[in-house]
């Protein structure tokens, strides 16, 4: 199994060039959102998105994609890309380094690669189904946390969730040790590098959480859906993930089940 | 007026010290509150305040200093200088690179130098009354925001806004066009340097408020307490950063004034 070389390559290859243009919008000081269509964000979103697209479909034209900011394209394929050119919009727009570009791919609907790329922190974290996760380059672990009550949990904001979820996210987060929010995609590759115990996430999309899987699951951790099942690309936007067993069941039983 | 030219430059040069320390302990790879005598972060904190309570002792012997980790020395002084070594620990504990070592200088109780340094993101944000904020040398400049509903704010959590706080802050969050989270103090650099309309907290101490106020006052911005008094080394812990005169107006028209 596993996945083949030539499509991580191609992966590394597109992130590369759209870290010029994250980076080349990122931080150029205008207030972006005075003009929706022109601002710096829009056009870093769009065109980070383009130029993976490209390369796809240049190297891989059976190939299917599911991209944030363009329409889907032949999904019924067997490997489908799924790409968030930037995740964390509203830290690029307040100039936080800690935004990325997620990209997975996808076999049977199914996420075998995942990659979290940090342009701004130059940090890039690689999973594949069968091998060790790696960061730049370097195999990195998640950490044991003995019981939930140790566990350093993150979520991008408590306004992501709403209803039924803000009451199951709230019995969760008071059981841990501490809550922070505010690092989008960047928890997901925290808690692989081992720094981070658990992250629960609500009303994602599916570009949101295809690459993560592959990135926390590849560092020994566990990342399913609230029901404890794998995710996939019919998932429904809610996920934890953790770097030990236990704390996974034990959070997964906080969130109602 | 002003802030004599060696105070900054001891400032400076503790501050580089104290990031040796900081980054040599940052992503250590421990879970750091098994042992909390030992764990990586008490001990940079606690070495971080050494390091610049030695130099300031040695180069000032008759400067006060207010110190997170350690006592007060000589606080009637005329120059107190207030510490913080490391401002976001949650963060800095998991992994987070926006922490920040925070140093101010006091005159008469009222900061008239502050700094915010960043030491894994190699930003330093340096503000002295009567000259402008610089940014590693550069100087910074809030962004100009016409309302409040165009507002982007930051705040490090909402578990720091608690009973009447908490209904104030939620007054205030819904009135802008959004809220992010967790960015410690990194979030008034951001504001100083042009990116963030609004930073509002509550719950601070004097050692994390007051190397702010001089960083966002010199580069044109307004921070104050809730009823928009100048901050000094007496505030309550709330407090709130503008870029714009009209958006820190009705900010503070929203938390209840």
């Amino acid at each position: 199994m596993g996945v083949q070389k030539e499509f991580i390559d191609l992966a590394v290859r597109a992130m590369d060039k759209a870290r010029e243009v994250t980076l080349g919008n990122f931080r150029t000081g205008i207030n972006i959102d005075t003009k929706a269509d022109a601002s710096p964000v829009t056009i870093a979103d769009r065109e980070a998105e383009r130029i993976i697209r490209e390369m796809i479909n240049a190297e891989f034209p059976d190939h299917g994609i599911l991209g944030e900011e363009f329409g889907p394209e032949n999904i019924d394929a067997e490997w489908v890309w799924v790409l968030d050119p930037i995740d964390g919009t509203a830290g690029f727009v307040t100039g936080k380094p800690l935004f990325g570009t997620l990209v997975a791919l996808a076999r049977g609907g199914k996420p075998v690669f995942g990659a979290i790329d940090a342009p701004a922190m130059n940090e890039r974290w690689l999973g594949a189904e069968g091998t060790p996760t790696t960061m730049n380059g370097k195999a990195v672990k998640v950490r044991e946390c003995a019981n939930l009550n140790d566990a350093w949990l993150y979520a991008t904001t408590p306004d992501m969730f709403i209803g039924e979820n803000k009451k199951s996210f709230e019995n969760l987060s008071t059981a841990v040790k501490r809550t922070n929010y505010g690092a989008d995609c960047y928890a997901y590759g925290l808690l692989a590098s081992g720094h981070v115990d658990l992250v629960c996430e609500a009303s994602l999309g599916t570009y949101d959480f295809m690459a993560l899987a592959p990135v926390v699951i590849g560092a020994g951790g566990i990342m399913t859906d609230w029901q404890g099942k794998s995710l996939d690309i019919n998932s429904d936007g809610r996920v934890v993930a953790a770097g030990s067993k236990n704390v996974h069941g034990a959070a997964l039983e906080k969130l109602g089940n």
